[in-house]
């Protein structure tokens, strides 16, 4: 008789090199896209406009770049994360071939680093996901690194393989879909009037929603997702942790400052790429939710028409950064040492592709 | 450098003539019609039964009359109520062209009348919106008014161009598709046994359920119709205003209520069109609601198989009128005005489409 | 004018042999399939994964075994249990033919037994209720027992005429689809290493994952399954109830339940059957819910790709089975009679098809 329920992996588990095929793949339907829209408020016409999305070149409506990104990263939850306390960071981040309903989505990780922490509890593991579609073409492919409990503190491996890991993805692997022709595009669909010309870089761009969360909504968005990390639906367990309740998924605050941003954004066609993000606070339910974006470079993709916008999305819980200015990183007044403020919970920095002038 | 965001359209902004082509066009899809049951319980079958929708002419379930209203409501949000405290009224309001999963909504509004009130504030803007299908065909008409914030609370501009609407969608404006024929039409189906000839003008229904309602499922339903108004949404902002919380999208109000009254409605087929309608009094979360339904009146539509029913539908929170008689109108004590019980939360006049007795 | 609305039936409206044909048929949809995924975080590879569910020989992925359960369940409502304090219990249910999203689901209940009770208000009724889809085909069956009103609680029928129903669905009638095959069963698509062999009766498997309830949540799968007992919706009518609150939909237990017995028996395909269950504690919005299965039994199906398992899922509310232990039954300090521990909350006797070694 052998154990049939799994404690998951520990840090002492992972060696680099090693690869997850992870279990249970998944199609993605035309219901995913309604929830998707039900649970973050999205309206970017890309992923809800079948006539749009072929005028651009497309079969039709895609899947939403988070969408993908969510069910790639529930994949590996099971393999890679369920002893993890934290999810430290993002690299490399890219959205490469576009998911239709239909499509059947699977990943696989590969451990490419790990290393002991000053903390005897807990080490660092990095990996990189890629997601496939039924066709092996790859969806999507990212490297995280998070905090991993050890099965037994006292040891110390010795462990220091941190991989460098790029600050950003650059231009050359930033992907556009060759089906992608933005000539028909007509920013009537979108309702925005800005293109790449117009943002400039140094640019604030307070978005003018906020939104209220509730545990219904966080809970369905990470089940639809299949990410099965317990913090996030367990909230007698919740109740005996630091924070005392039932923690937001980090990707659905992603999905729901992405979708705030679209007021001020709306001709942002597409994700490229992540360059980093952080989760810089625990959000829970009852938050509001609010965003701002930062521009920070307008990337010249060498087509006539389209460029690329890199950009940082910013998400603030319980203050309105349209009522009330916030420094995104503060120095705390004891230590001196600087870091984010307390109502932020989210730092991405991140590229789209954006319609040029004609 | 350009404003990115937009602060929404003021009473000043509104001219008589102006037409707003509304952004993002909507794809419906099976998962939208799933996602009306989940969040209204309609049970209707011509919404839900293929094999029902096909022996009454259809191709097959076609989508919720009130799910195409909200889709195309929320479509014209950003140009025209982005900074309206209240929608006043509706006035003919026709269902059209049946919508099935696939379509792609998209909408136009033209503004029609707007006229100062004796509030510095507010003024009242007119406007007519029509929804269109990919290939043109009208899905869906309607005029509503509504309050506009001023920019300007201190200059009147004189506008009292107030439009004279009609009271009631006429018979002959009462469209019924044209693939509609109800020769083969099974009670079974729906589970009802009256049929038009068996409603009777002055004819009280009450309908038995009740159905309490959480923040969570309002706003998953107004971001399913990608409805922005932030009243729905952000309990930060919510907490300041009058009533203390988010207030539930009069539109889920209607659906709820329209669910509610299938016992006791079973055949009504299809909604042709709301004659006129008042959001009476607001609903938060944690309210029951509770539905009756008036019928006013038969209509003769001059064909066998069907006739009109013009019907009151009321929506009552927190007070179930199978237990407790409710007068829908009542006179303040003080001022001796007449006006709704405050626990009326909706008075919707409108016509649907039933079965005769063969 | 004839009553519009329906009180729904009473003990003394049965009678054996009577059927009801239920009204409303359900098209299954994509949208029902996410939304069952999003509502009980259900991972089943079958239920979500195109080709996974090819490769064993059907067309594509199937709907849940539990979602058809709950639509047709669903179906029977109105005419069964409309007027029912609680249903007591399930014997002989039967999934058969497997369910796809486009097909169409309606329902016909058979009264098999009706017998008075100690108590004068309720009697318990006996039904035999069926599935088909629009072929004819059946796709369920299912007896359960149910205690129902009387209208007149003074009077004795005397009727007594409990049925004999079968303790378990016996292998001969364990149906698996003709179309199943699983010599291309890959485990790496469930992630469970587990197969029919090694499953020991006595076993227990305490599953590792604990899920807290929100009111949206159950309130959505069940307007999903449009199942309208009212003790699910209405809080103003439940807070008069002995229980305060409105009560969870034991089928939605159920669900949640079997979603979280994934971790441990991951290779459990398909649902084939439940001998028997009880619903033996309400559950309310808030409450935490967790799962243990005891392997009842290996059945021989006389086939070497597949066997059955019969197992017993027990749902545990509000206290984690991995922390404490926890005696199902417990006796009574006072009367001494054994019952259900107050935290158990569901006791099914059910048996899956699972792949053999090879």
């Amino acid at each position: 008789m052998t154990a049939k329920t799994r404690a998951g992996n520990f840090f002492e588990d992972f060696s680099v090199g090693q690869v997850f095929h992870h279990a249970v793949p998944r199609t993605v339907t035309e219901g995913d896209l309604a929830l998707y829209i039900a649970l973050t408020g999205d309206r970017r016409p890309l992923h809800c406009a079948r006539e749009f999305a072929r005028s651009l070149g497309f079969e039709r409506e895609i899947a939403h770049d988070l969408l993908v990104f969510h069910i790639v990263f529930g994949r590996a939850v099971p393999d890679v994360s369920l002893n993890s306390p934290a999810n430290l960071g993002y690299a490399d981040v890219r959205f490469l071939t576009p998911v239709y309903a239909g499509d059947t989505l699977r990943a696989e990780t590969e451990v490419i680093g790990r290393r002991e922490t000053s903390r005897g509890d807990v080490g660092i593991v990095w990996v990189h996901t890629r997601g496939y579609n039924q066709r092996d073409e790859t969806v999507l492919q990212f490297y995280r690194w998070a905090m991993v409990n050890k099965r037994d503190p006292e040891t110390n491996s010795g462990a220091a393989d941190a991989p460098k890991l790029p600050s950003q993805v650059t231009g050359e692997d930033l992907s556009v879909p060759p089906e992608l022709d933005l000539s028909r595009f007509d920013p009537v669909v979108t309702g925005g009037k800005a293109l790449w010309e117009d943002y400039e870089p140094g640019e604030r761009i307070l978005h003018p929603q906020g939104m209220t969360i509730e545990d219904a909504e966080h809970q369905s968005a990470t089940r639809l997702y299949q990410n099965t990390a317990r913090v996030h639906f367990n909230e007698m367990l919740q109740k005996r942790s630091r924070l005392g309740t039932r923690i937001i998924y980090g990707g659905h605050i992603i999905s729901l400052a992405h979708s705030l941003s679209f007021d001020g954004l709306e001709n942002a066609i597409r994700v490229l790429g992540f360059n980093g993000g952080t989760h810089s606070n625990p959000t829970v339910a009852g938050d509001t939710l609010f965003a701002m974006t930062d521009v920070i470079e307008r990337i010249d993709l060498g087509r006539e028409d389209a460029g690329a916008l890199r950009l940082r999305l910013v998400a603030v819980k319980n203050l309105d950064p349209n009522e009330e200015e916030i420094e995104i990183k503060v120095k705390d007044p004891k230590s001196g040492r600087e870091g984010y403020h307390q109502n932020v919970v989210l730092d991405l920095d991140y590229t789209v592709l954006m319609p040029r002038r004609r």
